[in-house]
């Protein structure tokens, strides 16, 4: 089924105890795109990049069935720039320097082969261009995800909640859950988010797993991989949304079963994303590769041999 | 089987955000006799206690088919006391008071019914009486499950070292096993410590639920309940454990599958006791109550309805 996805496409350099990049691909839309392709035949991206933008990377999308239609390309602007230096723990990071670039005016113009999509993909962006891309939309989809950060709860707190009113599925990391919801019990946020509009909301835990809340007080928890190491914990939350939204749209379903699967796929994809520098293995990922990590979670989690 | 528990029995006093206690009943083998005795009908239970100790709760013990034969008393002498705060988060505390008491010199006394043990849960306490109780055994148990805490390893780890060679299982937070192997990765971590001796760690990371590593890298996950409220989490970890042996000895089990099932009901014992001060919620519990919890474990871990 159709997918489409918006969200930053940009320039990252990533500073880890274990070394450092130089400018390198990131940007939400990114991991996304390239987890979706993974599962989705039918993906449309919709972003904005400077000229300078590494434009072998658009290729390579297109290799992999993404139609970039949606992708505008700024003359003579600057693609979106995020450093930032990981501590010790991988855990907690500082950004060193945001340069917003072509993301400042960002006007997500939608192609007219993508104005009915059935699944969309609302990557971590300014919630104004979230709403904006939902207003262009002419057809309610069969599914909206939306994963957004706490630097928007800071600075556009109102816009935010009106693209959470209009979608199916929200997720954000327990923290944010917190600073959202003004509770500290996650099954009391969890409440009081969906009460906000979204039917499901999923509480990223990063090493600690995933939580899914569904209709009738409905929990699912899916756990992270254990890792030996954990080498760059950039885009692992937006490959996780991408292998959500990726398998329920291969799928053609948005029941609380399928996005228990959905869960698993999205986890499975963000345990190899952290396992080198940005895109880096995600870009490696085969099928193979993906159904053997899916068979290692099913032994981590199956109670019943 | 037969269940041998060692572990402290004491008096606590506990401050949480909610509220204060005097003091009441604690101790690690109190907790672990609680829960164990709810699955298993052959219970036996060394610890010592001072003649302030509220006899009471030994009587209740002995109703719950606990056999108290091992629990000494010492005369003109004062239980362990243990006075804790919780901060906000309740995952935190800080110590307030600690009063060894007959703890100082407990010399551990395992009666002649009991020297011959299937199954042993050697409670948190110091390291040399829990060496000293498993010289004290004649013949191998089935299994010995061992738990400890960071503060023996601070100041007691050459013995530490000698039990921890001689058991079967052992479980420690996530802080303790990173502080034990010196490795940050939890993987890297198990590796170590089963190298140590245990040919199975747990691995209790509390709010975000329990990892239980066996031979061949196998890797069983459990997560906590998501819970309304913590009330007070004293005693959780010792509930888990007891929760854990108990449900072994009950099938008379020692393989990992039957572990993975074992981990369940303790995490379901654990959830109940963290809803109320100290042990009270544990003495309401009854089996009925443990179904429906584990149903919701099921719900909660359950990837194929």
């Amino acid at each position: 089924m159709s997918l489409l996805v918006i969200g930053s496409v940009a320039f990252d350099a990533i500073d880890t105890p274990f070394g450092s990049t130089g400018k390198i691909i990131g940007g939400a839309a990114s991991y996304i795109s390239l987890a979706t392709s993974m599962l989705s035949k039918n993906v449309g991206l919709v972003a904005v990049v400077g000229e300078d933008f590494d434009f072998d990377f658009v290729e390579n999308l297109k290799t992999r069935g993404v139609d970039t239609q949606g992708l505008q390309v700024k003359k003579g602007e600057k693609s979106f720039f995020w450093h930032g230096k990981y501590h010790m723990d991988m855990n907690s990071r500082d950004t060193i320097t945001t340069e917003l670039n072509v993301l400042g005016d960002f006007d997500p113009i939608i192609p007219a082969d993508w104005k009915n999509p059935e699944y969309v993909m609302l990557g971590n962006l300014s919630p104004d261009v979230q709403l904006t891309t939902l207003e262009r939309i002419e057809s309610r989809p069969k599914l909206v995800v939306m994963d957004t950060m706490n630097f928007w709860m800071d600075i556009a707190l109102d816009t935010l909640h009106k693209v959470i009113a209009k979608v199916d599925v929200l997720t954000i990391n327990d923290e944010e859950a917190r600073q959202l919801s003004g509770e500290y019990s996650l099954v009391k946020a969890a409440r009081k988010i969906r009460e906000m509009g979204p039917k499901y909301l999923i509480i990223k835990k990063g090493e600690h797993g995933a939580l899914l809340f569904g209709e009738n007080e409905d929990i699912f928890f899916c756990p992270a991989l254990p890792l030996e190491e954990v080498f760059d914990p950039t885009g692992a939350g937006d490959t996780f949304a991408g292998g959500f939204i990726g398998y329920l749209a291969s799928v053609g379903k948005t029941d609380f079963e399928s996005m228990k699967k959905a869960i698993v796929y999205g986890s499975a994809m963000a345990s190899y994303c952290v396992e080198k520098f940005g895109t880096e293995r995600l870009q490696e990922l085969t099928e193979d590769m993906l159904n053997e990590r899916l068979a290692k979670f099913d032994r981590l989690m199956r109670l019943n041999a």
